[in-house]
Order: C-alpha cells, then structure tokens, then sequence
C-alpha cells in the first residue's frame, strides 16, 4: 500500500522559507501571489494491506520520525495499489 | 484560489534523507516499511480567479522558483475556494 | 565579501529528522553516533567590503528570511575574499 | 567527539531556493546581495576520541545517509570537545 504523508508547519508558526518564495514571486512579477507556506512531503511504500494497520503505523512513524508535534501538523492519505485501484 | 505544489526527486535520483527515514523505520521496528522518498510541498495562495491563469503562474512559479527541473519533478493541484466549494 | 549562515533550531526543539538519522546510523552498525541534529546552511556572495556593513545586512537577513527566531538560531561567519585572504 | 558536515549542491547544480532568497532580498531592498546557495548542516556527537575513525566513520556516513554524492559535495569538520579545547 502506497502513502503520501504531508508535513506542514502549524497555521501560527512563522516560515522564513515560504515568506521569501512569496516575495520572490513578487520579484518575478507575479503580484498575484498572496502567500506561500513550504512544508515536506513524504512517499511511503508499506509492505501492509489492511488500511487500518496501516494507517496506524503511519500515525506512530509521523510523531516519532516526519514531524515535530509541538509545530507541525501531518496529514496521511492512503492511495490504493494494485488491481482493485 | 489556493494551490498544492509538491516537487519529488525524479524516481532515479538517490534520496539519502528519504533512505535515513527507511532506516530508522526499521530500528523502531516497523519492518513494513519498504521504501520513502522525501519531497516539499508547497501552499500557495493566488489572487487569481481564472484556472487556466493560475495554472500557467504557478507553472512558470515551479520552473523558475520551486523545483529543479533536470532532478526535481512537480505537480500542481488547484484548489476551489470560495462558496462554491 | 562571502559569508556563511548557519541556521540550527534550538537545543530545546524536537528535530525528527535528525534523530531519524541517528536512527538510520545504528541500523547501519554505527553504534558510536549519539546524536545528529539538522541544520540550514546558506552561502551568500556579498557586494559589500566593509564588514560591520556585511554583518548588518546579513543580521537582518537572518531575521527576516532565513531562519525563524522563534525555534531557530543562527550564526553568521564572513569570510574574506580577494589577495589578502 | 563532536563534528560538523556541511552538506552543498555542487556548484553547477541549479538550487532555485537559494535563488528565491536572492531574489526576495532584493525585494527587501538588499541589492549587495549577489548569490545565495541553500545546503544542509548536520551537528553530529560522536562516542570516538579517535581522530582518524571518527572521520572514517563519518566518510561513509556522508556517503550512505547524508548526501547524495552525484550531485552534492561535503565536507567534514571535527571539533576537539573536553578539557583540552
């Protein structure tokens, strides 16, 4: 089973990153960029067909090795594989 | 309009930090953890109406700013907002 | 003038990346790795010659672009360049 | 043991996150700001008092977890800890 995990800092967390991309763009012309906000994101393959199981793997694997909990929020979508996609 | 761009390392660049990930999986026990590949993500939002529009900013945006072409792949996914969503 | 910034969060913040990394180490028989924390590093080509000017600028920059005060520390090391380095 | 490794794209590899800073710090009005390239920076505690096998070890290290050698280089830096330093 395929996963795509995102990693995205918290709504109150300031992000230099994503700040300068936005006035970059401005740079570049694009006056239409409001705001960018730069998070990770994760590709995951699992050796795991029962999507709760995997679902709680991926729950644990977040807190302990993609995300810092206290900044960071996390969203897992599952992507089917196989015949049955 | 809002925006998710997420730029992945082409399937044939190595990406050590995603390997990292892999195998720390595995001394935290999860054995089902076949392969991870890390990428960014990126949330924009556009102060622009027209999906057509949007689309080819946030193209020249990822060509220019985002991702390297020659090891980077992206992908852009537009979001409606607004009463209608 | 060039300069290197380092940007490394806090001691008190979480890093999953680099404990996942340190993680990765033992699984690949480095027993000796204690710790790993994750950093940013920035190499900036300056058009100025005077130092406090270089620092100034670089200072803001810091604050405004490159790292997040909040969680994150930074560090500012000029180099010299031309004949006399 | 304490060492730090800089990790930095090669010098021909397009890092178009280092131009966005660019770019955003002329948008703040840093014109001396000529280049900007992004890297990564690992703070590593290493239990070796051993020189030439903490280098060793963190060789590989590089190598395996750290970065990705075709288009990333390196460099390594120990720093003494203990009463001697």
């Amino acid at each position: 089973m395929k996963a795509l995990v995102q990693v995205t800092l918290k709504p109150d967390v300031l992000d230099p990153q994503g700040k300068a991309i936005q006035r970059a763009s401005a740079s570049l012309g694009y006056q239409a960029v409001r705001s960018v906000r730069q998070g990770k994101i994760f590709e995951i393959d699992l050796d795991v067909d029962d999507e709760g199981l995997a679902r709680a793997i991926l729950d644990e694997f977040c807190q302990k090795l993609l995300a810092n909990p206290v900044m960071e929020d996390y969203e897992i979508v599952l992507e089917e594989d196989g015949d049955t996609a």
